[in-house]
């Protein structure tokens, strides 16, 4: 996917040790609701990685995609989708920088090899 | 870049706070040795978050690239690599669930957006 087309978000919040597995199984199979609507509102790609009490969110987007917009449209898509995000929500915690109303808390990038490596070339 | 191709990996280590403007102002620009070695091993894609006292690494490489063979031999290609490799080491420390020998951690993949959508629509 060319860069000029798309947009990236990494985003990072805490899980709950009892709750690791639990979470692990339960996205195994994402509802389909959910996959849909995410496709819907513009997601390209999304995968969630973990690491003792940490989660991180890497996902690619169009390029117009505004987070604070399109994620409310998925949510209004269908009753499972705020069911899906109230049943993850209680596996999960802010990370302790978080802002007051911040659930996930979006992480600044402060390497992109690719962009470099052209720069290097040209 | 097509999945079968690639392989991803995703890795977190922490940086110490008192760091975190050093380590960005280096990682605007990385030297040019460490990029171009990268992308000799099998690097195509490798971008760095941060977040709090947290840095999260998503990369993306050749399908046969090999994690402890390939950095190795990244490392032997220019002075530089093991330069920055020290460097870069003094402004991190590991996460707590590390292994005893370990620096940056793996982390596990628990959700791919991607491939569950494309069961869901085959």
């Amino acid at each position: 996917m060319p860069s000029e087309k798309t947009r990236v978000f990494a985003q990072t919040i805490r899980v709950l040790p009892e709750s690791v597995d639990e979470y692990k199984a339960l996205h195994a199979r994402v509802w389909p609701e959910v996959l849909e609507s995410l496709r819907d509102v513009g997601v390209l790609d999304m995968k969630i990685f973990h690491s003792g009490d940490r989660l991180f969110m890497f996902m690619t987007t169009v390029k117009d995609f505004r987070p604070e917009i399109d994620f409310a449209r998925h949510l209004s898509m269908s009753k499972r989708c705020v069911e899906w995000s109230e049943l993850t929500k209680t596996f999960q915690k802010p990370v302790p920088e978080a802002a007051e109303d911040e659930w996930w808390t979006y992480m600044e990038e402060v390497f992109d090899f690719r962009s470099q490596l052209a720069d290097l070339v040209t």
